[in-house]
């Protein structure tokens, strides 16, 4: 594996090995040996358009518990605000000895177009490009998942026969779309609810059953319930009354919580807004993964990092 | 100990054993030995809502010194401002590996509530909260005190007879605040001075002797002048006719520095207003520990996050 | 070596040695060691007061891989923007163990009051004053000319002969002039070319044929071509009618690179404004060193770390 771009194209094997990489690292956390040598020497670029502080942040700590060297480009104040080309801007950080690059970028097809462009032979990984992916989000939402059903002791398995029920924003979420790939490719059955006005044109043609109802979604009880956050201003964009509407027609409320069976998680990709997509009371049960994922985040781009990187080292040799 | 909030609560055996520890630190610099493995394979946090490079960048290098992964998180431009919650920020860094969390905070309360709302288990350094405490800067500056009264060989003393005077507006300092608790526990003697708006509401209770008049204080022949940064906006709130109105009732001029014992210091937490609050000839003598004191910041700041974050290792253990 | 503000007080000697380091550290990257313990326990400060991704960057990415801790001090919101001295800024980053400060800066000359006024002890290294100097671009610049010309096995070896046309605003280039006084010092015949009003006064005596038109300057033939950044806004200063007419008279176009000698590099320092000063078939062909130029950066900024850094180590055993 040269670049993580996409889940569409991640077959089950390669989903499933990167789970099980993913495992390894976390089991490293576990017995307190936080720092492996792995990527010692190796320079990590994050290359964000975009702020995204927990993206970024968990990028750098995975990054820097195999060793490697990280170094932040933020594209604010920087030449690229002076009109530098993504393309010269990427080959001036493979040229200072980038190994990877980790982009963030508003728009869609950026990290593909960095990978295959034939401008330059780093490894790329997509953290996010417009609406479009975000392939390590949907990783470490497949790894929890896998973790909390078949426990840490699940090497080699997949998701098939697990229920994920996905609401909100789908129209505009690369988390829902990287998640709709992948979970579909590890065998679960996927659940999209989202108001019309928030559901992309095409969604028919997706490996989903799609609700515009959330209650109907619930009743098919689920294995896990997974909330993206809403953006105030697209609510604006969807025609909503009023936040209070949209909470009681598409959000977890303490009721719809309650209601829930005993086992079904709670996941978001965070930052949540509280008493709006999520109540609170569903936010902090033991049944809620927002840290646990988090947690996961780590791993699975120590995961990621560790193949692309490495494993190309591995091929040469 | 787990957390440093406050010295309002350090009894004065732990602010002798921080002291003390801090020297240590100090030594292995003087040695040549930048570098300690103490906190290899910790993550420290620096979480700051409010700018403050010096503090950062000191926090930095003391957690560098002694290994550890140092990532920095500023609140701007983050998901915080887009409305994330303290408890979720904390959470969310605490999931991705924070031993410890540096925070500064514009509201006073916030390191404590981190650390005591029951949110997260990692150890939480206040670096500074709205009016309230600044504790590294407290103990640095006693540090900086007992290393030029009593040297470095001065294990296991306190300040017992030390005669300070801190000068400025005490109403929005949590310089001064810190360093009142932490010198009265040390046994010092502490003389305030500030113009009457700029006193704080109960500071009659205080373990201090309050003067409206600099020279007043002067008189006492103190060991030490503390000069605070006065903000300008501030002294508009207070009612000051003018700068150069300020600096000839409450700045440290070169005519009050002449006066001066032969022997006491002159601190400054920095940054300073040359001419404002602090004459140049009175920053830059020898008798200046503007320096020391920055040099001590580094010290003391790795003595707590050692005793924070490895200490509670060893209590583990 | 203590400083490196300048390429007009550098012998001839201290330059070669200075590109003969270089060689060593791009040695060491070729053979895939890319991480030194040269500067293990040290700790270089990138003092920026201009935005400069590249630069920091690439001084980032050499301190690194010599093991040194870097911090990055932005000028923007920091203490500094609150009035705080350029001394008392230099000041406390040495009290905090900076051993050595690379320093960028908008007023010409800032980096050699950094380290002449006799404020701190630290190696001062200039990353830009100005419009006064950037010597470290001109050694990597002088690097790839004599890697392209003599290859790597060229330890000891200078530029006597070599003709170089320095194509642009020669007015306002730091680079320009760093080039200028080493290419001179290193025996190349250098040609400078710009119109008439982003020509400085006095460039008469400085050691370099000058011409008003590109295309005498390139009937030189010479070794390589390099082209200068434009700012748009200092065209508008210089009267220029138009972007387009500025190309076509000073552009390195498509037309004058393709009637170039077969072996005349390209060079430019970046970010290119491709389209006007540099025309995209001349920036991408294999006579460009445009990203070699960026890759011998790193190896440059590593030589001259390491020779002010550890130099000085040396000489005090």
């Amino acid at each position: 594996m040269k670049h993580l771009l996409t889940t569409r194209d991640l077959d089950r094997e390669a989903a499933v090995r990167i789970l099980d990489v993913a495992e390894e690292m976390a089991a490293t956390a576990d017995r307190e040996v936080k720092k492996l040598p792995a990527l010692r020497g190796k320079t990590v670029v994050n290359l964000f358009f975009e702020d995204s502080t927990r993206t970024r942040l968990s990028f750098e700590s995975a990054a820097k518990r195999l060793s490697a060297d990280v170094i932040t480009f933020s594209a604010k104040g920087s030449s690229v605000s002076k009109g530098e080309s993504l393309k010269d801007t990427a080959q001036t950080l493979v040229a200072m000895g980038a190994d990877a690059i980790v982009v963030r970028h508003p728009a869609s097809g950026a990290a593909h177009r960095l990978a295959h462009a034939g401008w330059i032979d780093a490894s790329i990984v997509n953290a996010g490009d417009g609406t479009h992916e975000h392939p390590t989000q949907a990783l470490l939402d497949a790894f929890t998942l896998r973790r909390r059903i078949h426990g840490a002791d699940a090497r080699g398995r997949a998701l098939d026969g697990t229920r994920v029920v996905i609401v909100g924003d789908i129209l505009h979420s690369r988390v829902a779309r990287s998640n709709v790939w992948l979970l579909a490719t590890l065998g679960a059955e996927v659940h999209l609810v989202a108001p019309r006005t928030l559901q992309p044109a095409g969604i028919d043609e997706w490996p989903v059953t799609v609700h515009a109802l959330l209650d109907d979604a619930l009743a098919t009880e689920p294995h896990a319930v997974m909330m993206l956050r809403i953006q105030r201003e697209r609510m604006v964009d969807a025609y909503f009354p009023s936040e209070r509407e949209y909470g009681r027609m598409w959000g977890l409320t303490a009721e719809r919580f309650a209601a829930l069976p005993a086992d079904t998680m709670v996941m978001h990709p965070g930052p949540m807004n509280r008493g709006l997509e999520i109540a609170s009371v569903a936010a902090d049960s033991t049944r809620s993964t927002v840290l646990e994922q988090v947690t996961n985040g780590v791993s699975i781009r120590m995961a990621v990092l560790y193949l692309l990187v490495a494993g190309v080292e591995e091929e040469r040799a």
